[in-house]
């Protein structure tokens, strides 16, 4: 049996990915939230694992400590974790990987808080062309590979990968093709991505660091999360 | 027959990381290096590719536009990519993935420049931090798969996505445990590494962006290209 440490729903972006691909290939794990700040919870973690960050996948004892690489891990253990095509899967390994590198600025700019609506005060062209470029990369791989998902007609890594992309774009109201804005919509209806969400509203304990920087950027039009 | 394209050697950080695999891999591949600032270079590749960055792998009019994918695709059809050994492959891939995401503050204080020397002006907390890490893992695999390589008694992809770092270490005198300072050694004078670092300090092109961040940080002691 896997074990998946992850962090808060409502905040821990590079969790969802590992998160919604097993949840979506039909892997069981156990899972195993460390809420930020609870020093008593990262402890023992990082006695672990040495990097220190969330997610981790633990499988008998042996700890993969980076999203990625725990997508590649699984990729050698499970069918359909990538797609069996290999043009297909040529394309949603550069997609993820370039997502894994990079984006720095609309990841920094615009920090995954799933339950609440901003208003951005300013949208710096850095951003505009990091969301320029997600919205272009959608559209050529659900152009080319028939959709409804990135690389072709099933749920893959590399969707895993844009997962919290699509919550930013609902949080900050980002603006996209409609190509891309129709995946957003697609991806936030899969029973998968409703789970996490659900569960992240029902969140209680607060990172006041993450919402600090979501004060920053702009203006709380709505806080849907458990009080 | 592979296509690589990558960008100037004495600058291009994530280039050397698929060039110097396949040198050791022993993939033969044609080089097209794309100097920073020619247009004239530039623009015919950002319509192959729009992430518009180097490296990118062109296999038979296929694109992998990313050095994390690319080793991946790489894998995919060539032994000895990543370490054999199901154990040290997990590992190898975690550390790859833990750079290609992380590590922010040494690749933008510490730019690659291989053919200067620079001594620092101060070392911020954060860069002691990624460094620090850097010496842990690499002492953490060269003790727990017994060395001479990161992940083993072979050169793999993990050794190739630290190789840029190797560079760094010599160009701004980093220091390191004693483990991780060898290793540094041993990967600076494998032939692989020596070629890339010759034919960069034979370019004698200069992109200025990257040489004024290298003299934002601290005093040059050295410079060994070619003029
Ligand atoms: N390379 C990592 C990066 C993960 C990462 O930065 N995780 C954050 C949470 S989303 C974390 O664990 N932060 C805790 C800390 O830095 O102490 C991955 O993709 O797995
Ligand atoms: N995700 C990429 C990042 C590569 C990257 O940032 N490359 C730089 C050069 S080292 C580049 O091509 N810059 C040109 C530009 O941004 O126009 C990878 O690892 O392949």
């Amino acid at each position: 049996m896997y074990t998946l440490y992850i962090a808060n729903k409502n905040y821990s972006s590079w969790s969802l990915r590992p998160w919604v691909l097993m949840q979506e290939a039909g892997i069981p794990f156990e899972e195993r939230l460390l809420p930020f700040g609870d020093e008593a919870a990262w402890a023992p973690f990082r006695a672990l694992t040495p990097a220190g960050k969330v997610p981790a996948l633990v499988d008998e004892g042996r700890v993969i400590w980076d999203s990625l690489a725990i997508v590649e891990y699984l990729a050698e253990r499970h069918p359909g974790v990538w797609p069996r095509d290999a043009e297909a899967r040529a394309f949603a390994r550069s997609a993820a990987a370039e997502m894994h590198a990079g984006f720095t600025v609309l990841r920094s700019f615009c920090s995954m808080n799933v339950g609440i609506r901003v208003r951005l005060r300013e949208t710096p062209p850095a951003l505009l062309r990091d969301v320029g470029r997600i919205s272009a990369l959608w559209t050529e791989g659900l152009t080319r590979f028939g959709g409804p998902y990135l690389a072709g007609d099933t749920f893959t890594a590399v969707d895993a990968f844009f997962a919290p992309v699509v919550f930013r774009v609902q949080t900050y109201g980002l603006a996209l093709g409609d190509a891309a804005a129709a995946y957003t919509t697609r991806m936030l209806d899969r029973p998968s991505m409703r789970l996490w969400y659900t569960q992240g509203l029902a969140e209680t304990l607060r990172d006041e660091s993450h919402d600090a920087e979501c004060r920053t950027v702009g203006e709380w039009t709505a806080d849907l999360r458990a009080i």
